[in-house]
C-alpha cells in the first residue's frame, strides 16, 4: 500500500499555525477560537487526515470500539439483534465492528485475537463453545459478555433468552394439541445436556408422560457452506426415507424450521395436518413463509440493547459481580401448528 | 479496563529464555529449535499473550485485515455475499471485520474513518452515495473497492451485477406476460437517473411502447428502524388506498418484494392473477415465501469471491488501471409471476 498518511504537521503547515494549535483544535480546547477550530478541522478533512489511532491506543487511550463475534453470520437472527446492539452502542459513543466465526472454533479463536489486537474496549461474543475456561484464556472477563446462549460458571456476564421455558412451552403446546411423536432438530454447537432448549424439550415430554426417543433427536451438521435451511430440509428428507414416524418438528431455530417446511413440502407431508412445525426466534421472515411459522418469540432489538448495557456496566466497573440477563419468551402460534392462525 | 497485557518479557521470564529467543520463536526463525518454539508458543497462549498489534502497525507492518462496510446489515443479501468474501479472504490469510452504515451517510463516513484508523489493509465498501469525489477524500482508491452497485468515474475498482440488463429482462418478462401497469418500488439511496435498475425498468417500458408514469415509480423511505419488508408492505397498502391501479410490481430487492407480497395479501389482491411480483437478488429465502418469488438471480458467493480477488489485485499493485467486474444475472421464474412455477 503506497498510502502516505497526512500528519498534524502537514495540517499546521497548510493552515499556517503551530502543531500545538492543530492539536488543541482537535481536542476542542477552549484556548482556540471557534473560527480557527473550523479552519483546522475543515483543512484536516480536505487533506484526508486520519487520527493516528494506533499511536493513541499505545498511549493507553480507549479505542471507542466494541467488537462483536457472531457464530453464524448467515442467520438473520444476528442482523436483528445487531440493530439493537448498534443503536445502544451509538448512544454511548461506541462504534461496532463485527466478525463471523461461521460455527468453527479456530475461526472464533482467530476472531477473538484479531479484535483484541485491534484493542476493542469491549467484546460481545456469541460463543460456539461451552468450555468456560477456554473463553477465559485471554483474561476476557473484564471486558467481555457472552450472548445468545445461557452458560454456567458465572465467569462472564451473560445475556440469553429463557431457553428452557421457551422450548418447554413450545413442546408442551405441541403435545397438548395432540402430537405424540415430536422430532427435535437440534444445534450441533453444544454438547448434549448443556443445551437448555434440548432440556426444555425433554422435560415437556416427560411431564406429559411421553417417553423420550433418541431417534427423534436429530443434530444438524456443521456449518461450512451448507445453509441452515438446506440442513433442516436434508434432515426431514432423510428421516422420511428411513421411515421414521413423527407428527411434529421442533427446531433449534427458525432457519432450521424453514428448511423443515421445505423438506415436508418436498416429501408431500401436509403441514399442520400431518406434521406440525415449531421454530425458535421469530425472525422477521417467519410470518412470511408458508405456512407461516409458529415459534418461540422475544424482542431481539431489546436483546441487543441489553447486551450493550450490560457490557458497558462491566467496562465501567470491571470487577463487579457477573450478571445473568434473561430475556422472556412467548409462544407465537401461526399456521404451521394446529390451533395456529 | 483494568486489563494487564502480557509482554514478550513476561514470557521470556516464565520460560527462562531471552526476549530475543521469544521474538524469534514467534517469527518461526530457523535459529530456534522446534522444541523451544513449542514451549514459547504454548506458554504465550497459556499466559494470554496478545501480539502488540498497534506497535506492529506503527512500524509499518500490514494488519492482515480487510474491512467491509455494508449499507444495510439487515438485508440477508450481505450475509450471502459475506460468505464468499470471508472464504476468499481467508485463502490469502486475511481476516475480515465488518461495519454497518444502516443507510446513513454520517454512519458510513464514521465507519470509513474507524476502519482506516484500525489500519485495515483494504476496504470493501457497499456505498450509499454516488458522489465519487466523496469516496476519494481519504485517498481511498489505492486500497478500496466499491461493491454492490455500478458507479461511473472509474476512480475505484467496482464489482456489481449487470443491473441494467437484469432489471430490463425482469420488466420485459412482466410486459410479455401481459402486464401493462408495472409499479417499481425503488431504493432511496441513489439519485434518480443514476440507478441502473431504474434505467432498465424505464427502457423495458419504452421498448415495449408503454408510457412511463411517475406515479408508478415509488421510492422507499430511509432505513432507520423500519425493516425493508415493512417498507414494501407500506408502499403497497398506501398505493391501494390511493386507488392507484397496477398489475405488476418490480422491486429494487427481494426484501421489498417480500413486503409487497405481504401488503398484497393484506389488501386482498391475488398474486399472480391480479398482481405479479418480481424481485432482485434471489435470496436463500426467496423460494420459501408464498407465493415463491420470481426474481433476478446471480451467484452471491461468487460475487463475494470476485470482490476480494479484485481488491487483492489492487493491494498488490495500487496504481493499476481500475477494473469493472460485472456479474451476470438470470431470471428465475416462480409462482409470483404468471408463467412461473
Amino acid at each position: 500500500m503506497n498510502k502516505k498518511f497526512i500528519t498534524m504537521k502537514d495540517i499546521a503547515n497548510e493552515v499556517g499555525v503551530s502543531i500545538n494549535t492543530v492539536s488543541k483544535a482537535f481536542k476542542d480546547h477552549p484556548d482556540i477560537s471557534d473560527k480557527t477550530k473550523d479552519i483546522v478541522l475543515d483543512t484536516a478533512e480536505k487533506m484526508g487526515y486520519i487520527k493516528n489511532y494506533s499511536a493513541s491506543i499505545l498511549r493507553g487511550k480507549k479505542s471507542g470500539l466494541l467488537g462483536v463475534i457472531f457464530s453464524d453470520g448467515s442467520n438473520p437472527f444476528f442482523s436483528e439483534v445487531s440493530k439493537g446492539i448498534e443503536y445502544e452502542a451509538s448512544k454511548d459513543g461506541y462504534n461496532v465492528i463485527s466478525m463471523n466465526s461461521m460455527g468453527k472454533l479456530p475461526n472464533e479463536k482467530k476472531n477473538i485475537m484479531t479484535l483484541l489486537e485491534s484493542r476493542v474496549d469491549g467484546l460481545i461474543l456469541f460463543p460456539i463453545n461451552n468450555k468456560m475456561e477456554y473463553y477465559d484464556i485471554y483474561n476476557l472477563k473484564h471486558n467481555t459478555i457472552l450472548a445468545g446462549q445461557p452458560f454456567d460458571g458465572k465467569i462472564f456476564d451473560n445475556v440469553f433468552t429463557d431457553e428452557f421455558n421457551g422450548a418447554y412451552k413450545a413442546v408442551d403446546f405441541l403435545i397438548k394439541s395432540g402430537r405424540k411423536k415430536i422430532m427435535m432438530i437440534d444445534n450441533f454447537l453444544f454438547k448434549i445436556g448443556k443445551n437448555k432448549r434440548y432440556q426444555g424439550y425433554i422435560s415437556a415430554l416427560e411431564d406429559n408422560g411421553i417417553k423420550y426417543s433418541d431417534k427423534l433427536h436429530k443434530v444438524v451438521g456443521k456449518l461450512d457452506r451448507i445453509h441452515r435451511i438446506n440442513e433442516g430440509k436434508r434432515i426431514i428428507e432423510k428421516a422420511v426415507k428411513e421411515n421414521l414416524k413423527f407428527d411434529a418438528v421442533f427446531t433449534f431455530n427458525d432457519l432450521l424450521a424453514f428448511g423443515a417446511i421445505k423438506g415436508l413440502h418436498e416429501v408431500g407431508l401436509k403441514i399442520p395436518d400431518q406434521v406440525c412445525v415449531m421454530g425458535y426466534d421469530d425472525l422477521d421472515l417467519s410470518s412470511m413463509v408458508t405456512p407461516s411459522l409458529s415459534t418461540v418469540s422475544y424482542d431481539k432489538f431489546d436483546m441487543g440493547q441489553r447486551i450493550v448495557k450490560t457490557l458497558i456496566k462491566r467496562l465501567k466497573k470491571p470487577d463487579r459481580k457477573t450478571e445473568d440477563v434473561k430475556i422472556e419468551t412467548n409462544l407465537i402460534l401461526r399456521a404451521s401448528t394446529k390451533g395456529g392462525i
